[in-house]
């Protein structure tokens, strides 16, 4: 017996005005009544696995229609595109809706394949690659919840920029890449909820120094 | 019957007086007797495989301890420091001899290792880690070559340079990958023959722009 089969997401009422919308990973039937309920989001994410891909797949290419931005590993892209080249399924699955494709690639970090429409200021880009490392960590206590620290602190600058641009989009990034390096430090939200503005900020100039040439 | 057991590698008297001495992967028992008939190289590299790190441990712990870098696969650091964190198998390695170490994740790019020796000018790093991307390409026709291209490119920036800061060394990160962009997109040495000094100035542009925010 499936113990979700009754679920129904209430919205609560101070969510309503919400800009940003993040449709965690779940029965895609959900994630297109909730996105439906919120018509007034600026931006919408949303993140898949491959039950969905496999077994519910007409449901969840309606939500992908209704994506700005889809998150998703390396096994899920190439399984929901059908093809094992990652440029050529990052393409096939941005032909389903999504402007933005990031690709998490667990301790390798992230690639992030933009269309024409990922960014509000026009004209910058008809087709572009970006890549954010993971930190080489010494310790993994916990990896569960790597992905969704990834995408809040992805989403969470973004959501702080007035102009979504390919530079805000790079740096939105690498702070998915630095949240995601926190939330493995320690079991479940433990590291997180210790965190201050000053570590996240510190560790955004590792992961610099980590790719930058100059 | 091991075909190359018999096998003598004669230096060609023109290659006498090089200053870079990159000893690819072969027995080395072999990469050591070549490295003792180059005494006065300013630069030594070297490669290896899991056969030799399994079965020929004593004689490639030999060879490390005259390495200044260590060029290997995730597999094999792995293999080789008896540890699967990345980041203390890095350190295991570098206790054995090489000053700097860098290991190739295929599709997803290459770490550099440096130690407190890696570098020419003193005291700039006590340990530091580089990450340069590959290049996410549609069309991979020949994997063969890759890792060699990347040791090329690499090992071939560093002696066009006088002094082996921490910024050459980053900078031949990114020359390597480059390398190895170009080598698997045709069969054998096919594409890395018929290229030109622009094309490969023109990728790491987009080798920059693949990972720098600004």
């Amino acid at each position: 017996m499936n113990v979700f089969a009754s679920f129904e997401p209430k919205i609560p009422e101070a969510y309503r005005d919400s800009k940003f919308l993040f449709l965690a990973n779940i029965d895609p039937v959900l994630q297109r009544r909730v996105r439906e309920a919120m018509p007034d989001v600026r931006l919408v994410a949303g993140d898949t696995m491959n039950y969905w891909i496999k077994d519910h797949r007409a449901a969840l290419l309606e939500v992908l229609k209704g994506l700005d931005i889809l998150l998703i590993n390396d096994t899920e892209a190439r399984m929901l595109a059908g093809n094992n080249n990652l440029v050529l399924a990052a393409r096939a699955v941005l032909a389903l809706g999504p402007r933005t494709l990031i690709v998490k690639h667990g301790e390798y970090g992230a690639t992030a394949f933009f269309s024409s429409h990922s960014f509000s200021t026009e004209g910058e880009y008809a087709e572009h690659i970006f890549r954010a490392p993971a930190l080489p960590l010494e310790e993994v206590v916990d990896p569960t919840g790597a992905g969704d620290s990834f995408a809040g602190g992805f989403f969470g600058y973004l959501a702080s920029q007035s102009e979504l641009t390919p530079a805000a989009f790079r740096r939105a990034m690498f702070y998915g890449s630095v949240m995601g390096s926190f939330a493995v430090e320690r079991f479940g939200t433990e590291r997180i909820q210790a965190l201050t503005r000053k570590e996240i900020d510190d560790r955004f100039v590792v992961f610099r120094e980590l790719t930058h040439l100059d």
